[in-house]
């Protein structure tokens, strides 16, 4: 019979490896360690030196004042020389989500143990589980959505919104779904603490479509148009364009059989209330980095397709921001060179 | 009887006032100088004391190098000064055509003669006739259309590309159409020469379909994601967003009975070949300028309203643009400043 303890490894303290410290993951680390339940290692690639020699500096709502922080086992450079703390019960990736560029779950391979490690995606998205579950069928892979406000600049970690999660597990139709909820439950209760609001969500998939809600229509509307969702509202964009794409959204989850509550747009409307905020994909536009559109937009667009729903406005704001990626990733070399001089495609008879 | 001499003023030269000393305005302002058949004034608002001290320098593939060029008859600061010339056979307009920031038929109205004075549109977009015949009912008014390559930096003028050019009438009701042609034909005459290439076109509206069957639909999407059509192409946007606006362009121009060419797309698409072409909407956006959104999407639009031609992808894009246009105003101080916080609506409910 399986059990739970086919898929922990024979640690009595877990073992924790978080990949992706920026203003979440630093706040997760931080958190798991400050409540000494489990072994906390990190992951740190650019930042290594400065992190080794003299940790983070944290300045949190939640925790207060934290100077020269490091987690309480290890700091790597890279996948490779994490492999000496195997096997892990937890690897939590908290990285920007760009399968377009990058495939976290194949670089993750050496450090993955079957069943035994539970892998924990703290990222933006619809759609993120499926190349892990293709990858790692007989793991447990959970979602963690995080309502957090922080940021790491240069390893200083300025949080302003308080660590508020929904954990989830991504249904694995492998494995017993008591057990999956068993180790939901169980990363929760290393996790949660009196400073921060750790929940549980029955329910991956309706919790990633809310987000989507907002994230589908306003972020990407925001990139695209370059304002913030306060002007965005000024300029009447709120009503006629991104209004328009919450119900297209909301249509795809109503034919994937998740039904959203119908007071949805007004909440998401009203979520940045007060604040001219710029969502996530308009800071990286800004910043000349790529978006997380695949798993904003790509991912939600295969879905709508594969359930047959029409979604034209999604779709061309898709084909447009597709553009829009592309320049940023050949501004930062990660796509071939273009020939210096534009080719001519004279056999080309376009009708 | 009304006869051609009611529509020109009792000057034997005609009397020329350009408006707009930009890569195009400059250009016809030489080519007119160059002809010595008519009196040319121009009116230069920002680098009017450094054009009074010492003209404009001129790189013409079509003149050669002119050094201090000053037009044969007079320069002015500003309209109210032009009155003093009146009246005016011809007053061009060779401006931006941006009818939501500054509105040049009403500008323009202390030296227009009724009948006696021609107004030459020599710019960019669709519908930009309306205005003129609605504040001028009985002047004839001519459109111009430039195929020129020509810029203008502090007064230094470089033009790459021939001054090829199409003139037309906008069909005025009020005024029999011989009239209308004669008076198109007459400008031809004082304008051409040996070095342009100035044509005769018999259907306004005609050429300025086709025309928006670039600009419309590359000149938009290279505004709003941010590339030349080289890179649109590479990047796939192309075939995925710009040719399928082609075609709604085509079935706005049919249902007006206007009938484009069948293979209008193939060489709109090969008009740029071998250039990482940056159209001029896209320039406006890098520079921070407000586009010529109105008169290129907005004016085709409610044409498309009014004909009851079902166009969803222009709409979208115009809505995606507009959002673009207040930002650009806002840049520029064109729009009342915003609260300083961004203000709640809780009253407001969304659904």
């Amino acid at each position: 019979m399986t059990s739970i303890s086919d898929y922990s490894t024979s640690n009595k303290i877990p073992n924790i490896l978080i990949i992706g410290v920026g203003g979440v993951g630093s706040i997760i680390a931080y958190g798991l360690d400050y409540n000494k339940k489990s072994n906390v290692s990190i992951l740190v690639r650019s930042d290594y030196t400065k992190v080794v020699n003299s940790g983070y500096t944290i300045d949190s709502c939640d925790y207060g004042f934290i100077k020269n922080w490091k987690p309480n086992c290890r700091i790597f450079p890279d996948i490779q020389s994490s492999t000496s703390l195997k096997p892990y019960d937890y690897i939590i990736i908290a990285t920007k989500n760009l399968p377009d560029i990058i495939n976290f779950e194949k670089i993750i391979n050496p450090i993955v143990d079957e069943k035994k490690t539970t892998i924990i995606l703290f990222q933006n998205g619809f759609g993120n589980e499926v190349p892990y579950l293709q990858n790692y069928p007989n793991n447990i892979i959970l979602s963690g959505i995080s309502h957090i406000g922080s940021h790491n600049i240069n390893t200083f970690i300025t949080q302003t919104q308080k660590d508020k999660s929904f954990i989830s597990y991504f249904y694995n139709k492998n494995i017993p779904l008591q057990i999956q909820n068993l180790k939901t439950n169980h990363f929760i209760s290393i996790y949660s603490n009196e400073k921060n609001d750790v929940n549980y969500f029955p329910d991956a998939q309706y919790y990633r479509y809310r987000k989507l809600v907002y994230n589908a229509s306003l972020n990407t509307v925001c990139a695209l148009t370059g304002v913030d969702t306060g002007r965005l509202e000024f300029f009447g964009g709120l009503d006629k364009i991104s209004i328009p794409i919450m119900y297209e959204i909301i249509g795809i989850a109503k034919a994937d059989n998740v039904e959203l509550p119908s007071d949805v747009i007004n909440s998401v409307v009203h979520s940045d209330d007060g604040d001219y905020f710029q969502p996530s994909m308009l800071v990286d536009v800004k910043k000349g980095n790529p978006m997380e559109l695949e798993v904003i937009l790509g991912n939600l667009l295969r879905k709508a397709k594969y359930l047959n729903v029409d979604c034209p406005k999604l779709s061309f704001l898709y084909d447009l921001l597709q553009i829009v990626q592309f320049r940023l990733k050949e501004n930062r070399c990660l796509i071939p060179p273009l020939p210096e001089k534009r080719p001519i495609y004279k056999e080309k008879f376009y009708s």
